[in-house]
């Protein structure tokens, strides 16, 4: 029985080459600029594929959660930074985690170091969260006042090592082409080298910069003015990140199998099972057509490239309907497979939980 | 401690007195309109909460999967329908279920229909699903001699029994107000009822009709030309149902708990913990504001009314950002909870996978 056949419900392809590929190449490119690499492990969220990067030398990992941190803890991570601003409801978990590893926390206001200063004290890196120019969240860049405040907090705390500046320059996303990137990239990169300068001349001592984004990563070969590096969606890339150029279809390493459940040929659509609860509701924009994802056609076990004009156009909890532009919808019969890249590979893989190789093997997640 | 207390990460709380209400809402308007009742179990998808609904004397239940099907199967339901249409892939998981509870299926294609005949045979209740102007899938409500041939390719398979249509009018979803959505639900039961006369005509016997969404089956009292509602999503509503006017706000009976992590009071806005992956990406449109949900502080063991004019602006994969319309935010603190409605309650169920109710009882789903 091929890969193929067994799939009798949406199912997230991952061609392990390409994403071995993807890891590979921003390996070397942080390799060549001589930037310490941290991976986030957001996208993958698994354990099995967590241990590629070792097999890259990668030792020091990113995570968006408490949660996420135990769970790589429990396999083996010992250096692992969680980027996302201090919880402090969760302050008894990250003190059970920093007696295991090495870990690195994000603060961004007082009520958080003062949370840290009224509970018994732990061993952390931490660094302090920047808004470079996203407006997401973090200490603006303008106010190095307000900065250092923060690290003066952290030091009367001495189990505690102020270890830098942290920013992601989620604006990225928003541009449409790489000179943008790199532009928008480059940008946040300099606003908080200015910080940096600014807290050197008062008399601060050693100051990291970390930084990530997929599109700024991929795109920019400037790595000057920064210690550490952060992306995480480069693994696998998706249509999102093709769009904006940060990759080629070809380096998109995952893509969701759905099977065929109707054909509506005279308005060129074709409905498939595979709907919200496996593609998730994140967008994609081209060219003002807003979509959930792009189309390709199985080819061997794996698949080829996006059908040209081809989209999923709506979504409903377990439904998807995908858009033709011509009659190539038409290739499709009823009970075929057929894939979708989607939009944000990220978000999917939280919702489908396990991946499919193209071999055959099943690789699980923390969910 | 308080059950708020125990909340350290992004939590859908389920006010169960409200859930309750709503379904005995429900129960007694199907009644008194002497219509069939085959709620829709895909919003909560939990055994103990179907428990709820076998209480007002529910028996029948609607899924949207094959997996749904076999977890309420597991949990004692023995009538099960899935609306969903046929996927061939799964016939044999589908032949397992068959021979333990009575099963609907529904069928809008003769490659369906031809898979059913290339297999060994079963027993099961066949719906013909129709778009009766809705247009995600289903046989076009104008094409009678579709249907007519779908019956007749059922009739030469001894084990089906031909059921009647189904529909789902999904475009009250983009409704509104509450005029809108009793016009498009009335005009989608007249268009599924011209199919049933003009069929009838040509010498069909007993055809039912079972038609269901919440907008419609919320707000239009005149059930007329009606066998069986599948309405789902009224067991909690959620603020796309009360943009659309479905419910009131009192009505939404859950809501997801989110640690405040930062405040930005310059920009009137909160950063929450609780992002995409816990509120999912599914949007409330609400004079020309998109957003991913509403925001309530909390107020005892819940929440109280809608802030005016605060909305979740903006998710990423664990963050939330508030926008408030004027100093409300004010009142939250780093470290308190804050609630948020979410834009549509199913797709966060899916993703939180356990409600914990307002007396502190965690309740789990087939997740």
């Amino acid at each position: 029985m091929s890969v193929s056949d067994r799939i009798d419900q949406p199912m997230l392809l991952l061609n392990e080459v390409t994403a071995r590929n993807n890891i590979q190449r921003m390996v070397e490119k942080v390799s060549r600029a001589g930037v310490r690499f941290r991976p986030h492990f957001k996208t993958h969220q698994s354990a099995e594929i967590g241990a590629w990067f070792r097999e890259f030398g990668v030792e020091r990992i990113t995570v968006s959660s408490v949660e996420m941190a135990e769970y790589f803890a429990a396999n083996g991570w010992q250096d692992i930074l969680i980027a996302f601003s201090l919880n402090i409801r969760q302050l008894e978990r990250i003190r059970a985690l920093a007696g295991k590893v090495k870990l690195g926390l994000l603060v961004e206001n007082l009520e958080a170091i003062n949370a840290l200063t009224q509970t018994p004290h732990f061993a952390a890196d931490i660094w302090v969260k920047i808004d470079a120019g996203a407006h997401r969240t973090g200490v603006d860049w303008l106010e190095t006042g307000k900065v250092a405040d923060l690290i003066n907090a952290i030091a009367q705390l001495p189990d505690l090592n102020f270890k830098g500046l942290l920013t992601h320059s989620g604006n990225t996303y928003h541009c449409e082409n790489a000179q943008q990137v790199v532009s928008a990239f480059r940008e946040g990169v300099e606003h908080i080298n200015l910080v940096r300068q600014a807290l050197q001349a008062k008399g601060f001592g050693k100051i990291e910069i970390s930084v990530g984004d997929t599109p700024g990563c991929s795109l920019c070969n400037d790595l000057s003015g920064i210690d550490e590096l952060r992306p995480g969606n480069f693994i696998f890339y998706d249509a999102q990140q093709l769009a904006i150029g940060s990759c080629t279809a070809e380096d998109i390493a995952v893509a969701v199998a759905c099977p065929v459940v109707a054909l509506h040929p005279e308005r060129r659509e074709v409905t498939i099972y595979g709907g919200a609860i496996h593609l998730s509701k994140d967008i994609l924009e081209v060219d003002g057509t807003t979509s959930y994802g792009l189309v390709a056609f199985a080819k061997g076990e794996g698949w080829g490239a996006p059908v040209p004009g081809a989209f999923v156009r709506s979504l409903s909890q377990e439904h998807g309907i995908l858009q033709f532009a011509d009659d190539q919808g038409q290739q499709l019969k009823v009970g075929d497979l057929v894939c979708v890249l989607p939009a944000h590979s990220c978000l999917t893989v939280q919702l489908l939980r396990k991946y499919l190789t193209l071999s055959g093997r099943v690789i699980s997640t923390m969910n």
